[in-house]
């Protein structure tokens, strides 16, 4: 136990997450400066969140495909903002062979093996994913083109924690081609409330959805599209973005195509895409001291049985108990492990899978046994409770569904209790220091908007597209305003936090 | 039908793959040399391969993972044999940021931003995964460790073809950990037969199990165990390797456990790996000049069906019909398309179809909606019969069966039909030039095996683990003979054969 003892929130945040992460068995640091390990156990949950994206994504129309590594230098700079963005800080091959080092010792790389252009680990792929679209697309018949890929990117980051930002990390990527503008703009939000959906209903994390201002916009986009989530810590998360490129990658790769009257146009485009920084918000949205908090909807495995027992023979009965419970768990969908390993004891067990949030953990002993029960313990309230044997299934299967809806509703309770709306800059430079989203009027200026991220760390998360209800019941939409700032017209109030 | 017209394989085979490759939309060359792209036809393929080892894996008790994408160059140096092979041609990152040219046109790579250490995009992950295992590693209770990753890797090779040999290509990589020689050796064994029956099974290639020779063996292993399967041209293709590591890789990272008895020892090691290698294989063992041929275990699409219709009143009443037809296939568990898109012709479709290797095609007229029949043809033999629409969903299940078995049998006849014996180098000499696998003595020496190599171009591809059937009705085991070239005692004849 004191083994595996974490930090507290209250202590120290920050350390509390880093522990988490490595003591639940989620990832770790590598060799590599920057690049991350992630274990198994993190991996079977990221595995749960691909399989399902990519289900949402299949039914809506897109297939996936895989497109190079590397991407030529050159083509970097072919998008003149996409370049600004993203050539600052990339991994860069310029040599294709090591030998063996003249003095004996190791290898050395090869001065004769310089490339003659230098080679970019993909960042992101719209430059090279255009370049191959060049050769797809003739005419409007071959369109839409609607490609997604799961890939690891890399992008050189300075200060890196696991998941949250690291050197290099997983990911989605789609890149789509349309004939029209309207349905470009479509499939961009499209994508977003795909996005919502999931983040919403599998993660348990309440997503605030809006568009970038300006500056916060991705490079080369014309439009971002973005879900913003809360942290227990009142740090904001930017959980997924879609991006509308109107005709910028078209352009810059000479990507035209006929259209039914026989004129040439550039093609429209989108990008979106989630990584493994999703995995950052789930732990952080709804763990504790005890450890991780998963939603049973993306938990390895559910349910976990514990058997407590004295010799062989009971051990033998309570298997035998248990083995019809699994097959009918089982049955109704439901993931479950009996761990009835004799080399740890249960107390150590208990702990163990605290530690990593199995939602529903069942513990049978001699009385049990006697009395015709277990005891059920769920993850996300720590409640335990002695319930009978009998229809135990059926209770654990509405148990997983009640607690998916109440971690949902913990966070969005949360969240609502930490939003509010401020309408001066002193009391903005008050507020923000407490966390949460703050909703105020800004003028809409790249300036003012750089000024407030200069004096309080905070930036603009998104203009929200829908309603927002605050701390104190009131519900925040279109009304105008004037800024906080400079006293400037403001069409809306915006959303403000610091953020991860 | 003259735009997908495809090289026959007579006149040139490799032709013809590289042209069905690209005409059946598997993938394409990109514009980084040697990298291709696999584009969602062809990725859709790779899915259902990835899902059914992933599946296979799983069952056998493995987990997946996921370690970093770089790999320090000190480490490549650590285990004497590794740096061998995989030293010489890799991608060598330098630099980790670009920046404006001085001279304002693009980006050059900032000569500020070298790293101290350069790193090598993973060629095969075995140094940077013993590297993470050391310090998962302390006590037997942790062993074994059963990982596996699916992963992106960087070979510089210098002659590349779509899917045979790509400088970047898709694979897994399994790597395991153990407590004894002998539970290490019976893991790679395992994984042997996964393969096996996976190719055999899934892909309808027949395989032969064997050991390779030590000049051929993995660089690192003490034992590569192999599957080598026969393309349709007489050459052969490593479809598959398990390695048995040894110590190798501890010794190389120092990872001890202690046992029972408290005593240090080095871990013992496996690895295995099949890449997107497969998907040639699959291409060149079963497609004709028509194009793909796919087993239906694999196919995209098990079933297409195409109306056939003048106006609007006869697409409908075909739509109808066919609704509960596709119902009932699906709940059949197989995959199915309708294409009643108006904008092109059937015979167009018809040769799509047939070039993407779609198993069963269904086409559906007039007169069939009269006879209440519908014309079905089968993709392998490309026989076409009238058949009643009464059962046609059962009948199409039965099909897609025997389809499978006769994909295998087909090539399993074949190979057996070019698998002979060769008892003299002359008569050797005159046999490779022909194809096939000759199964010839061989004294045991790399020497020998360099010389025939040189002579002859052809490689020992294994010493097979079972029996093998020749043309002429034989069934060669373990009989011993004389070495063919220097009449030394040979134990057992080999397989040789020009390979891809």
């Amino acid at each position: 136990m004191a083994l595996k003892e974490l930090t507290s929130r209250e202590e120290d945040y920050s350390q509390w997450y880093n522990n988490l992460v490595v003591k639940a068995d989620l990832a770790e640091s590598s060799a590599v400066r920057g690049c991350m390990v992630i274990k198994p156990y993190g991996y079977a949950i990221w595995e749960k969140i691909q399989r399902k994206l990519d289900d949402m994504f299949k039914e809506t129309g897109h297939q996936n495909a895989y497109f190079p590594l590397f991407i030529p230098k050159s083509f970097l700079s072919k998008e003149a903002d996409h370049v600004e963005g993203f050539a600052k800080e990339c991994a860069v091959v310029t040599h294709y062979r090591l030998k063996t080092n003249p003095n004996g010792t190791g290898v050395v790389v090869d001065p004769a093996a310089k490339l003659e252009e230098e080679l970019i680990v993909r960042p992101t792929s719209e430059t090279i994913i255009w370049n191959t679209y060049k050769n797809w697309i003739n005419s409007y018949r071959d369109l839409p083109i609607l490609c997604n890929q799961w890939a690891n990117v890399v992008r050189w980051e300075m200060r890196t924690r696991l998941f949250l930002r690291t050197a290099e990390f997983l990911w989605q990527e789609g890149h789509t081609a349309h004939a029209t503008s309207d349905e470009a703009m479509e499939e961009a939000k499209r994508m977003l409330h795909v996005y919502a959906d999931f983040v919403e209903n599998y993660m348990a994390v309440p997503v605030i959805k809006g568009v970038k201002s300006a500056n916060e916009r991705f490079a080369g986009a014309v439009e971002t599209f973005c879900i913003e989530a809360l942290m227990q810590d009142g740090k904001a998360l930017q959980a997924g973005t879609s991006h509308f490129l109107g005709q910028n990658f078209a352009k810059a790769f000479d990507v035209k195509f006929s259209d039914k009257n026989n004129q040439l146009d550039y093609v429209w485009a989108t990008s979106w895409g989630v990584s493994t920084r999703l995995m950052g918000a789930l732990i952080m949205a709804h763990s504790d001291n005890n450890g991780l908090v998963l939603p049973p909807n993306l938990a390895p495995f559910q349910v976990v049985i514990v058997p407590i027992y004295k010799g062989e023979e009971q051990l033998n009965a309570i298997n035998a108990k248990v083995e019809g419970l699994i097959c009918e768990l089982k049955s109704l969908g439901i993931s479950v492990k009996y761990d009835n390993a004799d080399n740890k004891k249960p107390g150590w067990k208990f702990s163990e899978y605290e530690l990593k949030g199995v939602p529903v953990r069942i513990a049978m002993g001699q009385r049990d046994m006697e009395n015709n029960t277990v005891e059920l313990m769920r993850r996300d309230t720590l409640e335990k409770e002695t319930v009978s044997f009998d229809g135990l299934a059926a209770r654990i299967k509405s148990l997983l569904e009640e607690m998916q809806q109440n971690i949902y509703k913990k966070a969005f309770d949360y969240r609502t209790s930490v939003t509010r709306t401020v309408d001066t800059y002193d009391e903005f430079k008050v507020e923000i220091e407490k966390g949460g989203f703050i909703l105020a009027h800004w003028d809409g200026t790249t300036e003012t908007e750089e000024k407030i991220k200069e004096d309080t760390k905070a930036t603009i998360r998104c203009i929200p597209m829908d309603e927002i209800h605050t701390a104190d019941g009131h519900v925040i939409g279109n009304e105008p305003g004037k800024c906080m700032v400079t006293g400037r017209p403001s069409a809306r109030r915006v959303v403000f936090a610091r953020a991860y």
